[in-house]
């Protein structure tokens, strides 16, 4: 199973090129999309979507986030494997949250060319790396093919808000999107309440 | 086969987290949106998209119609059986119009938490009840094992107007949807016409 | 594998109900939305969108364009195959790109209904005999059972501007598109350059 995670829009030809190309690979494929209405270039944003919905996918899945500033610079592409799960990004940041749970199992560079569709654009690699990249990993490509390992603490992170306990007992975190239905979402999510309280039966 | 209708929009990753779930079940499920563009919490809007579109899916198909303005309160979520198409919903008249037609076969109530993903929040049964269940009922979960029968007229219904030949012979309905092409949609389908004038050879 | 190019938009569940009604036909087919926001009825638009994302699909693929201002009236449909590729659409021009290769293999009317929805409406054709017939070729229907065999010139063409190098040595090409992130999208594409000036490493 892959997911994406673009700020493509749905307009554009570009998502659907990324598809083809991953069919292309592995016809069996099930691709899902989370979103690609990320604001374009806003990978805070993706860091925060891409950490909250993954769980809910099957161990296995392959998420590919594709939101990416620096494409035609020399920003480096990256996979982790976490848990079981993959991810597959731009080494900008926007696995900020998911770095910093401190599980990742793996992570490498993307740079064998092998993998990449050739030839390969400047300015989309949504469709010439990290579709085809995508692909072969789950057509069963081993993650330490793509590229060379890099240590955990080399990949990018941004200063993304934590939420944290203080020492008069408030709970402090920020206010990270606004949904379609109004609501402030915030940063504090029941993973972390958890953590800091104990066992929750009940939470949004 | 499951088929999806929600006010979620596609911006919000909630959409795709469903879709996690659902195949976290039911790793072989085809997930289909019908939309996700119902206007917030516009469950009378919903009603008609699902009564027009549900007969275009092959019998055997989930319809998981998430627009429900009453989550977290005490509404029910109903699950009803007709003519071989399955139908889960919130018990707030969504299904209105499949109840009209006076075909249903089954309805229950869902409630056996066997079949949820937990903790269930307060504000995302889509996630944590609908996804899960519909991902059981695909694996073939009988849907009788879901909760309690309950009799067809007990489901709420709403007084969505229904077409009608007055006693002058003018067809009444009502402009229900003005679609992309400025197209303005209404009650009248050529069921009706058909049950009214008998057999239509050409219809919009 | 079924692609999608339609100015349906993913409010109106018109798209869901052609991939019911797909489904239907071949349960097995995979689906994939290229673009639903191409702007209403404007098949230039769909000419470029279609002609630029076929080829990152693999062969065997089944292109379905349903951005027809003319429905209803008496413009055909017509089924176009070129190197393992089929395309669905009115034969309105929205195919002009791609019969402007030169390489287009066999070109048939679509009208034998034995492979159309009944009754057909007249102005849903995208549910009627788009979504019905893609099926029937997705599940191994041969091209030329759909209808009459037409010369390849007698499909309608636009007149699309094509680039060209000018005698100054100058490209002279149209931009044809603004997409989401502001970039001006011209129809001087890699596949022309590469033609005329010879092997590209590197293109956008």
């Amino acid at each position: 199973m892959i997911t994406l995670v673009t700020d493509f829009g749905t307009t554009d030809p570009y998502v659907g090129m990324m598809k083809g190309v991953i069919l292309s690979k592995d016809p069996s494929a099930a691709i899902i999309d989370i979103t690609h209405e990320i604001a374009p270039q806003d990978f805070a944003g993706a860091a925060y979507i891409i950490y909250s919905a993954f769980r809910y996918f099957p161990i296995g899945s392959i998420h590919v986030i594709v939101v990416d500033p620096g494409v035609g610079s020399d920003r480096s592409i990256i996979a982790v494997s976490m848990g079981g799960h993959y991810f597959l990004a731009p080494d900008n940041g926007v696995l900020d949250l998911i770095l910093a749970t401190g599980k990742v199992d793996f992570i490498t560079t993307v740079e064998n060319d092998t993998y990449f569709l050739k030839p390969v654009s400047r300015t989309f690699h949504g469709r010439d790396i990290f579709a085809p990249v995508a692909g072969y990993l789950s057509k069963g490509v081993a993650i330490d093919r793509l590229g060379v390992e890099i240590k955990k603490d080399h990949a990018l992170r941004l200063d993304l808000p934590i939420p944290y306990l203080s020492q008069t007992g408030a709970l402090v975190g920020e206010i990270i999107r606004i949904d379609r239905f109004g609501n402030l979402i915030t940063n504090i999510d029941y993973l972390f309440i958890q953590k800091t309280f104990g066992l929750v039966k009940d939470h949004d």
